[in-house]
C-alpha cells in the first residue's frame, strides 16, 4: 500500500496565491493560445496540424482518401494530448462551457480516430496502417496512447464525461491484448504509458492497466537487443535511431539492475515514474530500490541547482557524473516536469523531504522558466548561463536559444508546462486515511477524502510566513519544511511548537479552527558547489527561498561575464515590485567588476572595481529581451 | 619581394640544445617508428597501409589486378609524404645512410605510383580512375599532391636528389593543365596544395607552380557554391560530407572577403598560409590585408592560451569569437603547427614581434604536447584541462582523451609533427639580403646565405640566458625579444646594448667575433583571461618563459578541481630537475586546497586549507599516466 498519494485535482483550489495567479495565466493565455497553435491558427508559431492529423485519421478509417494527411512528427498526437490535460486540469478551477466544448468537440475527433480494435494513433492511421507495431523504438504509438490515458483520466476526474476514458481503456485493452495475451515482444521506445497505465489503473481499478504496466516495466531491458533485433526486421525508419544505443532508451539492462540515469532525460524520468508509481502499488521492494539507486544517480550526482536534469543536447540526455556545464546545459522543461513525476511518485512510497525539496527546486525554476512570464512564449532547453554571441550561435551552443520561440516544431514542452503548472495541487498535497500531506507551499484550499480542510494563506515564493487555517474536519498534519530553511518557526494557535524534523516533516494533530504558523527563513543565502563539477567548483550562486537568482546583463551594465561576487558579502532584498517582471524581488550582492581587456590574455591584473551586482530569479531571464545571463559566479574574497 | 624569408632547412643545426635533443628524438624513435606504422609493422598501432598503397597503386598502374588494394582514409597518401618529408629534415642533421635508401625506395614506390599523366593518388589509382577530380570536396587528391609537393623540396634540399621533384613538378603541371590550360572548375575541400605550389616555386622557380597556387586562392569562394554543383554531379561520397557547410572549408566568399577565420582550422591555417606566402611574393596588398584581418581573428579572438586554436570537436573547428572552453577544447596538434607556418609567412611580408610569438606559443605548447616526451604516443587533440571520469567518456567530451594514443586511423598529426620539430631552424631564423633574422632563441648553429655564421648557445626555454657568438661574416642582425619577457638585459662585447623595440625586435650590426648576451625574465608569471571568454573570465594560468604550465592530479592530492590559486602568490621556482619528465622544472604556486561536499550543492562556505600547487609545463602533461589537469585555475585572494 503507499503510504500516501496524491490528492484529486479537484481538492485543490490556488486562490489568489502565486500558485494562483500562474493557474490564471494558463487558463487565460496558454490555453487558448496553444488551441490556436493545435489549430493552425496562431500567427508566427510553427505549424501543428494535430487536430487535423485527428480529423483526417477519422476519415482514413471511415474510408476516405486523405492523401498525405498527415504532418508533423510521430509523436504529433502528444500534443493535443497534453492541451487537454492541461485543459481539463483547467476546468477544475475555472469552469467554462466554451472550452469545456471545445474539448467535448477534440474527444469526438480522438473518438472517431480511433480503429475498431481500439488501436489509436493518427500517424499510423493515416500514413500506413501496416506498420503499427513495427518500429516501437521510434514509433512513439505507446507513448502517444500513454498521453491520452493521462488526458483520459484528468477529463473524466474534472467533469465526470467518460468518453475518452472509454477510448482509453479500450485502447488500454487494445495494447494489453497485443503485448500481454498475443505476446507481441517489445517495449516503449520512449517510456511514458508506465505512468499513464497506473494513473488508470489508479482511477479504474482495471488490473489489466496494472498488469500492462507491470509487464512493460518487467520486461525492458531484459532482452536489451530487442531493438536491434525490430530494425532488423523494418524496412522503414522514422528518424534512423541507432538501436545499438540502449542507454539512450533505458534499455541496456533489465529496469531493476540499472545503477546510473542515462540517455534521453524525459525518457528516464517518464520511466522512472511509472516504476515508481509500480513499486509502491505492489509493494516491491527491489523495484523500490531501483528507484531510490536511480534517484540518487540524479540527485546526487547529475543534477543542476535549478532542478534541471541533462547536460547535453546530444541525444537530449544525461552524460556522466558530475557533468554540470551552465552554458551548454540542456535541461529540458519536460525533464524537469519529469523529476517531479518521479519525485511526486517517490513520495508514495518514503515520506522523506529530499523529494519535496527537489520538486520545489525544479518547479520554481526550471519549469517555470520553461514559460515567458506572459505565457506566450516558451523554453524548451533551459542553460543557466546565455552571453548572445556563442549561445545558439556556436555549434556546440545552437541548442541553447537567447529567447524564447513562439512554438516548436517538436512541442513537447509548452503544453507539458501547461499541465503541471494547472495540476500544482496534486504534487503540493497528499494524503492517506490519517494523514494529510502538505509537501511543498500552494496557498488557496484543499480538502482531503478524510474530511479535512484546509486553507493556505502565502505570498510564497516571495512570503515566508505560511498561514494554514483548519476549516473543517480533523487529521494528522504532515508539513514538509523546505531543506534550505535552516531556521524557521512553528506556532499553532499562537503557541509555539517545537518538534524534531522527522525526514524535513513536521507532524502535528489538528481539529477544526486550529491555526497553524510557519515562518520560514527569509535570508537569501549563497550556495556552493561540489568541488566535483569541474564547470562549477569554485562558483557561488545567490538564492532566496526556493527561487535560485540569475544575474542578466540588463540589470549588470550589459556584462555579466566580468562579475564576481565578494564572498559572504551582504545581500541586499529590495522590496517586492509588482510591476517588475510580472512581480518580483531583485537582491543586490556586494561584487567586483573586470575590466575588459585588449586582446585574450594579459600579465596584468585585471582592473577591478567594487560593484553592486544585481541579482533576478532564474525564473524571470531572459523577459527584457536579449542580453547575458548567469546563474553561478566567479567569487573573490 | 619579401620582408625576409625562412632559411634553408641545411643552414641550422641545433646540436645539444633543447630543440637539438627534441630534433635527436624524432631522428631515433619517431622517424623509425613512424615508418613502422607506415608499413603496418608496429605493434598495437592504428592499421596504416600507407606503404602498401602505394605499391599497389603502381601494379594497378601496370595493369595488375590489385582488388582491394586500398586501406585507409582518402589521404592516407599523406601520412608517407609527411613522414618522408620529416625524415628529409633529420637527414640534414643526422646524416644516416640507411634511412636515405629506405626513403629513396619509397621515392621508387611513388614514382611508380604516378599516372603517364602526371596523376598521383593512390586511393583513386587503386579504386577508381574514372572518378578522378569528381569530388574535390571530399576527395584529397589535392591535399595529398600538396604534401607530396612539400615532402619532394624538402628531400632535394636535403639530399640534391630530384626524382622525387621531378615526380612532383610533374604532378603539379598535370594538375596545371587539368585546372587552368583545361579550365576545370573547383578549388580544394581541404587546402594545402598552394601553399605546397608556392614551396615548388621558391626552390624551381618554375612560373606555373606560383600560377597554379594564385588559381585556386583566386577561384575559391568566388563561385560558392561550386561544391554544391560538383554534389549533384556525383553518385558517391566519401563521408558524405554537406556540401553547403561552406564556413567548413573557408568557400563562403572570395578569400580576399574573408572576416572571420572558421571552419575546420587545420584547412583555414592551410589557406591562409598559402595566400600569406603568395601575398608577399607578388606584393599583393589586398591579399595581405586579408591575411591580417584573418590573422587577428585567429589571435585576438579564437586562440587559446596554448596557442591551440579550434574550440570544438565538431567539424574540428573554430567557433565564435570568445569562446574557448579548456575542457571540450579541440587544439588538434596540426592546426597549431598549421598556425606556426601562417605566422612564419606573415613574418615574409612585415616583420611583427607578434607573429613570432605565436609561432612560439603555438611550438612550446600545443605543438610538443601532441607527442609523449619518450615520442612513442601522440595526441591529436590537446583540451586545456583533463577529468578522467568525464575526458573521453561524457559524449561532449569524447574527443579529449586521458592518455595518447600510438597512432591513429586519421594520422595527420604524428608525422606532422616530427617534420615540423625536424625543421625548427626555418620558423626560428630568417633572412634577407642585407639582415638575418632571429624570431625564436634555437640553440646551436646557423649560417646565413649573406655569408653571417651564428652561434647560439641557451638553455631555453628553461635557460633565460642566450649567448649569440659571431662566428663568421659581417650583417645587420634582428633580434626578437619575446612578449611575454617584460624585463630583459642586452650587451654586445660586454657592453650594454640599449634600444626600443621596433615592434618586437633589436636591430643592430655584427660582424665575426662579436658576442651578443641576451637575458630574459626567468620569474614566472600570472596570466589572466579575457573578461569576454566565458569559460575563463576570473580564471589565471602560470607560465615561466614561453611555458604555459598545467596544474596535474599526480603532483596535487590526486585532485586539481578543488585547488585555487592565490592572487599574486608567491610562484616558487625548482631547481632543473633532468630526471623529471625528461628535463624540466617545477613551480609552485600557493594554493587554497576546498574539500570535497557531500553531494552537489550545499549552502556552507566549502572548508578550505592552503596548500601547495604544483604545477609542471603544459607541454610535458601525461606523461605519467591518468590523471586530472587543469591549466586554468580558480583564484582566490
Amino acid at each position: 500500500m503507499k503510504v500516501q498519494k496524491q490528492i484529486a485535482q479537484k481538492a485543490y483550489h490556488a486562490n489568489h496565491s502565486f500558485i494562483g495567479r500562474y493557474q490564471r495565466l494558463i487558463k487565460q493565455e496558454v490555453i487558448p493560445y496553444q488551441y490556436q497553435v493545435l489549430c493552425d491558427e496562431a500567427e508566427g508559431a510553427e505549424k501543428s496540424h494535430v487536430i487535423a492529423n485527428f480529423i483526417n485519421a477519422g476519415k482514413a478509417l471511415r474510408g476516405e482518401d486523405v492523401g498525405d494527411g498527415f504532418y508533423g512528427m510521430v509523436f504529433q498526437d502528444s500534443d493535443a494530448a497534453k492541451w487537454l490535460e492541461a485543459a481539463a486540469y483547467s476546468l477544475t478551477v475555472f469552469p467554462d462551457a466554451q472550452l469545456e466544448e471545445t474539448v467535448d468537440k477534440l474527444v469526438d475527433l480522438i473518438a472517431e480516430a480511433q480503429d475498431e480494435d481500439g488501436y489509436l494513433n493518427t500517424y499510423f492511421t493515416i500514413k500506413d496502417k501496416d506498420k503499427r507495431w513495427t518500429n516501437l523504438l521510434e514509433g512513439h504509438e505507446l507513448y502517444c496512447s500513454g498521453h491520452m490515458m493521462e488526458a483520459a483520466c484528468a477529463y473524466y476526474e474534472a467533469t465526470g464525461k467518460d468518453k475518452l476514458l472509454k477510448v482509453m481503456l479500450k485502447n488500454a485493452a487494445h495494447i494489453y491484448k497485443v503485448f500481454v495475451e498475443e505476446g507481441k515482444e517489445g517495449y516503449p521506445g520512449h517510456p511514458e504509458i508506465e505512468l499513464a497505465l497506473m494513473r488508470m489503473y489508479h482511477l479504474t481499478g482495471e488490473d489489466y492497466c496494472l498488469e500492462l504496466a507491470k509487464h512493460f516495466v518487467d520486461v525492458r531491458g531484459v532482452d536489451n537487443e530487442f531493438f536491434l533485433k525490430e530494425a532488423k526486421k523494418r524496412d522503414w525508419k522514422v528518424w534512423g535511431m541507432i538501436p545499438e544505443d540502449t542507454d539512450y532508451n533505458q534499455s541496456s539492462a533489465p529496469v531493476r539492475e540499472q545503477k546510473d540515469a542515462v540517455g534521453h532525460s524525459v525518457r528516464a524520468v517518464y520511466l522512472y515514474t511509472g516504476m515508481a508509481d509500480l513499486a509502491s502499488e505492489i509493494e516491491e521492494k527491489e523495484l523500490e530500490r531501483a528507484c531510490k539507486t536511480l534517484w540518487d544517480s540524479i540527485t546526487q550526482r547529475r543534477m543542476y541547482v535549478t532542478g534541471g536534469i541533462g547536460s547535453t543536447g546530444i541525444g537530449e540526455a544525461f552524460t556522466v557524473d558530475y557533468d554540470l556545464p551552465g552554458d551548454t546545459a540542456y535541461c529540458e522543461t519536460c525533464a524537469s516536469i519529469g523529476l517531479m513525476f518521479f519525485a511526486s511518485r517517490m513520495l508514495e512510497s518514503e515520506i522523506k523531504g529530499d523529494y519535496a525539496d527537489v520538486m520545489e527546486r525544479a518547479f520554481y525554476n526550471t519549469v517555470l522558466a520553461g514559460m515567458q512570464l506572459d505565457g506566450k512564449r516558451f523554453f524548451y532547453v533551459n542553460p543557466l548561463e546565455c552571453i548572445p554571441g556563442i549561445t545558439g550561435k556556436a555549434v556546440t551552443h545552437k541548442h541553447d536559444l537567447t529567447m524564447r520561440p513562439k512554438w516548436y516544431a517538436c512541442a513537447c514542452c509548452p503544453p507539458n508546462t501547461a499541465r503541471l503548472i494547472s495540476s500544482f495541487g496534486k504534487y503540493a498535497y497528499g494524503e492517506n486515511a490519517d494523514t494529510v500531506y502538505c509537501h511543498l507551499f500552494a496557498g488557496g484550499e484543499v480538502s482531503f477524502e478524510n474530511g479535512l480542510k484546509l486553507s493556505c494563506e502565502t505570498e510564497y515564493p516571495y512570503g515566508f510566513t505560511v498561514n494554514y487555517k483548519v476549516l473543517a474536519g480533523s487529521s494528522r498534519l504532515a508539513i514538509h519544511i523546505p531543506g534550505w530553511s535552516k531556521k524557521y518557526d512553528v506556532t499553532v494557535n499562537g503557541n509555539s511548537f517545537i518538534q524534531d524534523l522527522q525526514d524535513g516533516y513536521l507532524y502535528m494533530d489538528v481539529k477544526e479552527g486550529d491555526a497553524i504558523v510557519i515562518t520560514l527563513d527569509e535570508k537569501p543565502y549563497y550556495v556552493y558547489a561540489s568541488s566535483k563539477i569541474p564547470q562549477l567548483s569554485g562558483y557561488t550562486a545567490v538564492c532566496r527561498g526556493p527561487l535560485v537568482y540569475c544575474f542578466e546583463g540588463v540589470d549588470n551594465e550589459e556584462d555579466v561575464l566580468g562579475l564576481s561576487l565578494k564572498r559572504g558579502g551582504t545581500l541586499q532584498v529590495a522590496d517586492f515590485d509588482k510591476e517588475l517582471l510580472s512581480g518580483t524581488v531583485k537582491i543586490t550582492a556586494e561584487g567586483v567588476r573586470r575590466e575588459a581587456m585588449e586582446g585574450l590574455y594579459s600579465t596584468d591584473i585585471p582592473k577591478e572595481k567594487e560593484c553592486d551586482a544585481i541579482a533576478v530569479p532564474y525564473y524571470t531571464w531572459c523577459n527584457r529581451g536579449e542580453n547575458q545571463m548567469r546563474v553561478w559566479m566567479n567569487e573573490v574574497r
